[in-house]
């Protein structure tokens, strides 16, 4: 049987609560926008039919949200989805991740029996990547992941570093997955992101969802881009022929024609985050430096938090099982403001 | 960039006609129950959360439907979804198909770069699989797919010979997948699924799908059955967490739930396929076995009906890109009684 390793978790506990606040999946607190609601709802009668498996019109729509090419996209059932695809594509034979970072990368590659080294990014750094992280790039490696901002820490590399990495990648022909999935939550997210770059290196695949923007992590659907056009066409032609769904397609077509959807929800997290982080170290966590939608703390304490809270419906992320991190580390989404307090509230009683 | 090699693709032509009836894809035409059109609703707000990896409410209802155990049935983004990770589980080195057959078998072999070896169903033996198939079964082959009703040919295998295929495969430890995806649409299908049989081959793996009975292929959900756990187990964590979509889960848990839906499907195809068979005989094609919910001909005049079928807005199933079939061989499906009839009205004024 699966075992569950990610946060958002509601099902364990759905039957033990009435309400159920989870603090431990990032998903927009602004919720799913009217018109990607309405576009689920219009996608049920269309459901009838097979799923377009060339995603013409979603392909379309992301080209020209981006003003790239339509054949630098490939679009998979969730960003999830694309991750295990590039591994079967690609077939490293080494791979450098972070530690911690998100774990389906690693999952990924030992599906092609990768060998994986990691950089320990320590928290003596602030859990920041380190001009040392270029000394790994060696002919010897296949491929990097690099999540920015990193997941579960939040942390952002700067531009300049990550395109020194990318270029050292190139030299080194190792393929970089840069994984944006949280970058348009960042205040000024076009200054961090690689996505003006990507004509510029054909070894650099850009991984983004639409999961936690448009709060729709049910919905799966997520896509990756190359200017490596025989690249993506492997990563596309990978698997079944209709692995995105109508539901997640209209979704996907409908969340690309928001307009203010993202400026609102940056302006909206921002403020909140600021309050959580200020909370948080008011309560005497050692909170770290997360530019996203959630927060990455530490508990000095000997009191076990995560299992007081979940007594009150509350789930937060322990980072227990991300390598290099123990059962001191969490991580919270930033919710909606009453979420916030209650949360807060919450640990101040605990820690009474 | 993918090609189309299935039917169903309306997307080429929805800017073409007002109404495309399409006879290429094999979908139920009684269409989707209410029922599972309201879990289809009732999921957008719960897609807000990610799907559950484990689909535990999905697998006990499946347990329930089938009396068997749960650790019995892995649940994909669709049958197809499941074939493919079949394929990275088991790593066939050598597998036997039917030509023809569906094709994504086939196609998620290659990711393994497995050898296939073709069992031919000919003319001759109106397609049917006969006794000598027994012999390709040899110590050397380590997957065979049989596809009951058969993709594109509607033919049935009887339920004696798939045992005893099954056992030999087990003789000579050959994984035996049993693609079912179309036997509910089959008048006694329980006479000829070997899903009561389940228990005593750990061989044995049987394909299904929410996709053509419930008319939901937009939704994608499939499950495979064996009594193999260590192997089920595998295939489940095969993957990304999220394979399963929250509208995937809670349209199979409605769908399950229908009582009569299969009965009054069983009878309404059963009438409508007996018409659309007798009316091609008439107009002179040579008509196969289907017991399915499509049916396959064959067209021995020079006459393009695909192409002229196509200019009034009608997509019918060409099977030459299936291997050993040719421009020759047609599979539409048996649709609704106005759309049957004005299908062979179409054919009649083609053939004029």
């Amino acid at each position: 049987m699966k075992s569950i390793t990610h946060g958002g978790d509601i099902y364990s506990y759905e039957n033990k609560f009435d309400k159920i606040i989870d603090f431990s999946s990032n998903i927009n607190p602004l919720g799913i926008p009217e018109s990607v609601k309405s576009a689920l709802h219009n996608a049920v009668e269309k459901s009838i039919c097979y799923p377009d498996p060339l995603c013409r019109k979603l392909n379309f729509k992301l080209s020209e949200h981006y003003n790239l090419p339509g054949e630098y996209f490939a679009i998979g059932n969730g960003a999830a989805d694309i991750i295990f695809k590039i591994a079967q594509v690609i077939k490293p034979k080494n791979a450098l991740l972070l530690a911690p970072t998100f774990s389906e990368y690693s999952l990924s590659l030992k599906t092609v029996n990768c060998n994986i080294q990691y950089y320990k990014l320590t928290e003596e750094s602030d859990f920041q990547i380190q001009k040392d992280y270029l000394n790994f790039l060696t002919p010897e490696t296949d491929i990097v992941y690099i999540c920015n901002p990193n997941n579960p820490t939040g942390n952002l590399t700067e531009k300049d570093f990550l395109i020194e990495i990318i270029r050292k990648c190139r030299e080194n022909k190792i393929f970089a997955v840069l994984d944006e999935c949280f970058n348009e939550f960042v205040e000024n997210s076009e200054n961090y992101s690689l996505i003006r770059e990507i004509q510029n290196f054909d070894n650099l695949i850009i991984l983004n969802a639409f999961t936690k923007m448009y709060a729709i992590p049910g919905v799966r659907l997520g896509y990756c881009i190359s200017s490596n056009t025989e690249l993506i066409s492997k990563i596309d032609e990978w698997g079944q022929a209709w692995s995105v769904s109508i539901f997640a397609q209209e979704a996907g077509l409908a969340a690309l024609s928001e307009n203010n959807f993202v400026n609102d929800t940056v302006q909206y997290i921002s403020a909140q985050r600021k309050y959580l982080k200020e909370e948080l170290i008011k309560l005497g966590f050692t909170v770290y430096n997360s530019k996203a939608n959630y927060i990455f703390f530490k508990n000095n304490r000997d009191i076990d938090i995560e299992n007081k809270l979940k007594e009150q419906g509350i789930l937060i992320r322990s980072c227990k099982n991300y390598p290099t991190l123990n059962d001191k580390f969490f991580r919270i989404a930033v919710k909606s403001r009453d979420d916030n307090i209650f949360l807060i509230d919450m640990l101040k009683n605990i820690l009474k």
